[in-house]
């Protein structure tokens, strides 16, 4: 892609409005544009990574046998009414009217509309188990919405639901997605540490939250350091050995690991003190198993072997892939700019040409984009007539992996400069040696 | 995937609220459930067609040169009411309030909001030209939602906006979407006619429709039948270049082709009689170059050579991947249910197991679906233990393009049978020349 061509508004100043470091920064580079209080239009560059964190997402979502659906961002007030939680849920739902004055909502999240689609089919123990996710727009009407899309009124949410015919079935569904939700945080390049969690108003009685270690974290957490040399289970890790992924969950919860809002002081004093550890971290995830509390009032009910209909018991799950783009960068940057994971990175390659308009590096600009995405590596071309200066501080701040620097000096030589965003490496190489040179690393 | 894993709830019975076939089938095969009224869940069977109808569109909009945002689906009134449009727009506009009393809207479409983004950072004709799209659902609260997802008030939508210098540049624009979505709508296995449009309410004063022809299409259409015989663009066609794409849309438009809207008898008349051709036809596009309508009035401008400020020309084009799954199971089904094109089928493959529970046919699934993947072909295996008679009429049903069937008599003769759902066509053949087969065709 030519810069030239794409949309990138980069901001020269930072935003005032801007309290923390990913708000500031995906403003600057042209990641998104607030258009009301707490909700973003996501420009071009921010969309690549929004949509490179649902395909991770996905990716494990398929692998641990969650299948995908998408349920409609405007649900029914009578709906709720079912569950009881249309009047429970307070001024956060944005509550509307149609043309008929029917009353609907904007969605928060989905527990009754997934439980009113598998009890129109359901009918027998053997429809089970079943685990299905969306990956769609919600809405919180948050008071006072801040933090940019940390905390943003209109955000994303993976939202995965499980239904099964028993509490023992149930929590084999539950360690399903404790486990894919540890490789999915892995697989984008993230430190993510489970935590037991309070249930709160979504209720059950078992729950974590998956919290990820960043510098400029938004609570305080407080662990064993042991947690931070754990193996994430591995690609082949087998789905349906229950006792296999019991446990994988066992042992990653086998250690000291809570947010300050359920930190147990006394128990963490027996952490060995070597080990005792307490960082900032930002929640990412957050699992629940609520057996009935849906299933029983809404009647969504299978028949067993023995012929007796019994309410499924249903667990649910949360990933917010727009919150995770802000974490991301929040657990990633510098003083320069974003520094992007490889997994999530919206393109790979920033190509910078250091004299636009000169025949000899337009020419090998040109050869080196075609090169590397015949390679399958994505190039954001720099090709705009602007001072190398400006170039060096865009590529910087927009974090892409690798910056290749073509100049008429290197040129000259038959050198290119290839520089890693992330340690500021620099070395000097013959264009033809690029693609297998980032293909190494 | 497993059938007994996936979430597939076909209806028995043809539901009566469904008025036309696409809707019937719809509902029938599990792919969509009716949450309110014109308000659909996608359910898995569903959403892996519209998704496979978004990867098309996608492949086309950037090999155009377009750049893909996301905008947010809730807008301030305030954007409305600079263009006007706040007040004019009438009841199809879903209103809401915020718990601030805020006015806020569920777009109905986005062409305030994209001139308010591209105003934010565009200062000079050489920041132009751009275009850029975005798939998102838009919400129209229809009076009386029918017809299922052909005319929902919650729906998906393409929307694409081009900001050019002058005229010229902004036609230019128009024709690359023009013979874009020549592309797209053949890509989806589409018949698509492009048809000279009133502007309506959106204003402008150039604007095609594109209808593809389907038996039971919603309305009548009159065409020389010459442009079935056209040729579709091919992959490397040049969107650079002015003069080639003009006499594309030149050729595209030379002949008779209109909508009973705007027919006109006495032109048709005057198309040779073997020539002369209605139709019923479905509208799937709609694009539109209607000038400074937005950019006048909300300030969005640039500076010419010259150093003085123009607004910039403006186009929006638009395709609704949700109207257009309907759309494309009218122009492809019969009465045992849908016919999937290949380009846009959820699965390429239904194994159906004759014999569920026989080791014989169990064993020869397992190795036929891992084959045909491995290959790259997407399976979608019956293995639920129902009579034969029930697999074959979901099979019909849900039109994959091919069937193959695995049953203990052919499997003696290490025979397995292999259908091609749109002809009927069989065959007899050992399972491992099954996916040289498929992909052969």
């Amino acid at each position: 892609m030519r810069l030239s061509r794409y949309f990138l508004p980069i901001l020269r100043e930072t935003p005032k409005e801007a309290e923390i470091v990913s708000h500031r920064l995906m403003l600057r580079a042209g990641m998104v544009r607030q258009e009301s209080a707490g909700i973003y239009a996501w420009l071009p560059l921010g969309l690549r990574v929004l949509e490179r964190v649902c395909r991770v997402i996905r990716e494990e979502q398929e692998r641990s046998g969650a299948v995908e659906l998408l349920m409609p961002t405007v649900q029914s007030a009578e709906l709720w009414r079912e569950s009881g939680r249309y009047d429970a849920y307070g001024k956060e739902m944005l509550r509307l009217k149609d043309r008929h004055e029917r009353e609907m909502l904007y969605g928060p999240t989905a527990e009754e509309m997934i439980t009113e689609i598998f009890r129109a089919s359901a009918r027998s123990y053997k429809d089970l188990p079943k685990n299905l996710y969306q990956i769609s727009w919600k809405f919180r009407d948050e008071v006072r919405p801040r933090f940019g899309t940390m905390r943003s009124r209109e955000f994303l949410m993976k939202d995965g639901y499980s239904f099964d015919f028993d509490q023992a079935g149930a929590r084999h569904a539950y360690n399903r997605v404790f486990v894919s939700y540890l490789r999915t945080f892995a697989g984008l390049g993230l430190k993510a540490i489970p935590m037991r969690a309070d249930t709160g108003p979504i209720g059950g009685d078992l729950s974590h939250e998956f919290i990820i270690l960043a510098q400029t974290g938004e609570s305080e957490v407080f662990l064993d350091r042991a947690y931070l040399d754990f193996e994430i289970p591995a690609a082949t890790v087998d789905f349906e050995d229950v006792a296999g992924l019991q446990g994988i969950v066992d042992s990653w919860t086998s250690h000291y690991a809570a947010t300050d809002e359920i930190h147990d002081a006394a128990a963490f004093a027996e952490v060995p003190e070597a080990s005792r550890m307490s960082a900032r971290g930002i929640e990412v995830g957050h699992i629940f198993y609520f057996g009935t509390k849906y299933s029983e009032p809404m009647g969504a009910v299978v028949t067993g072997p023995d012929g007796i209909e019994r309410p499924v018991h249903m667990g649910s799950y949360g990933i917010g892939p727009s919150r995770l783009v802000a974490a991301i960068i929040e657990a990633s940057h510098d003083e320069a700019g974003i520094i992007w994971p490889d997994a999530v990175a919206p393109f790979d390659v920033a190509l910078i040409n250091l004299k636009t308009g000169d025949a000899g590096t337009d020419g090998a600009c040109a050869e080196i984009q075609a090169q590397l995405e015949s390679g399958g590596l994505s190039v954001l071309y720099d090709d705009r007539d602007e001072r190398p200066g400006g170039k060096f501080a865009t590529a910087d701040l927009i974090g892409l992996p690798w910056q290749v620097i073509v100049g008429p000096k290197g040129l000259a030589e038959g050198k290119v400069e290839l520089k890693r965003r992330a340690t500021g490496e620099r070395e000097t190489l013959a264009p033809l040696d690029l693609l297998a040179r980032i293909k190494r690393a």
